[in-house]
């Protein structure tokens, strides 16, 4: 038995997730379905984390054990062969029988794409949210510092998170503004990338964190408002949930991989 | 009667091109509806040039007469709101009457697209050829080169051209590799982008050019060849039509606009 480490990167417009669901037209599912056309084998893979319908991934970790001989640097094209064209394995290796992609993850990042120019950009318009109303960009980047650090995070988890402890570490965030699309003298404010590092998200984290910076960048909160939605420990005193298609799993790292 | 001037960037993968067809389903169809929707007029747009089905555009100009009062500030807003996702209309602008989108035209800019890298890139599948194999970007470079200037053009021209006249200059050329998504140590080649300038493109010019180049690329032709391609002002005596979706309307020029 093989223990394999793959990277797989996604589009996920189409799709109602990452893990298998029951309705089925999850990632999961379709590297399954691949992974079976090539060895034969059924098997179940385990990725570095959950994505939400609709989120896409630049580097999405996943491992399962196989019994295939197929050598390591072969399955790469193999399964691209069998996987439809919005999902792509970008790395294959052979790791520890004890290394698992969620449980062996020390440190992921995620980024959250908002088009802040007036309209939106045809060729990126699956993987940025529009939002061409007036925002304050040093507010935000002010805001989203204030959850750096260990903090209970449960005002940015979904209400139907399952775990048991939501508190997590946010080691780094950062705030780029590309305005290589932004006509000048119009209203265009450019193309805002937010990156967000830490060693775990819970379900919906970012996109909640998103959502309330909208807010902030709108003036409706101040940025220090951040930390006293930190401390009501209440999903209610957070803002909305941001679109899932802005956002992607950007990478995760590990010890030793 | 007012004359307006406007930009409108699109996404072609679902289109069957820029110019009006008798089966519809074009990008002329959808923005002469969406004007009419919105002025009650039935108007016919000129545009730059046409697009082949498939083909995306950056910038393509169009214009058209209107009795419309709308102030010229007002109508990208009002017409991307009348379009489908994957067509907006970008600027806007009240030219002189006997301006015309094609005939006032320049020079133009066409970009083609090749991902040299191992795997596709999903986010930009729609946009790029994917030629995994071996590529000598400098020999394609050289080949580029000998295109420069004025020539008759009828080998790198479709048997459909209607043109009385295939002489067209080419002033400017330019291969520029993107090395980003290219995973060193492998045999990712990168990201490759040609620009090609001039007064005037044939039908499928810039993909047969790019067809021929990517033959003198894998060193089935040495890249001087392309003189000898010219002067034999046949279509057989250049490679392939390479496909439509890595080509991209870059932009055009006016003297004045």
């Amino acid at each position: 038995m093989r223990n394999l480490l793959m990277t797989v990167c996604y589009d996920g417009s189409n799709y109602y997730g990452f893990q298998t669901q029951p309705g089925g037209n999850t990632i999961q599912d379709c590297l399954e379905a691949a992974i079976q056309n090539l060895t034969g084998e059924t098997v179940k893979i385990h990725g570095s984390g959950r994505t939400d319908a609709g989120v896409h991934a630049r580097a999405q970790p996943f491992h399962f054990l196989t019994s295939s001989q197929i050598p390591v640097e072969r399955w790469c094209l193999a399964l691209n062969g069998r996987l439809p064209a919005d999902i792509r394995v970008t790395s294959a290796k052979e790791v520890e029988l004890d290394f698992h992609a969620r449980r062996s993850a020390k440190r992921k990042t995620y980024r959250y794409t908002i088009n802040a120019n007036r309209f939106t950009d045809v060729f990126q318009r699956s993987y940025q949210l529009h939002h061409p109303g007036k925002l304050n960009v040093d507010a935000m980047r002010e805001g989203l510092n204030c959850l750096l650090g260990t903090h209970d995070y449960t005002s940015f988890a979904s209400r139907h998170s399952t775990k048991a402890s939501h508190v997590r570490t946010i080691d780094e965030t950062r705030i780029e503004v590309d305005m290589s699309l932004a006509v000048p003298g119009t209203r265009d404010q450019g193309v805002i990338h937010l990156y967000i590092s830490g060693n775990g998200f819970l379900q919906h984290m970012v996109r909640i964190i998103v959502g309330t910076l909208l807010e902030v960048g709108q003036g409706k909160r101040p940025p220090e408002q951040m930390k006293q939605i930190l401390e009501a420990k209440d999903r209610k005193a957070a803002g909305p949930t941001a679109e899932s298609k802005g956002l992607m799993l950007w990478s995760v790292e590990y010890e030793q991989h």
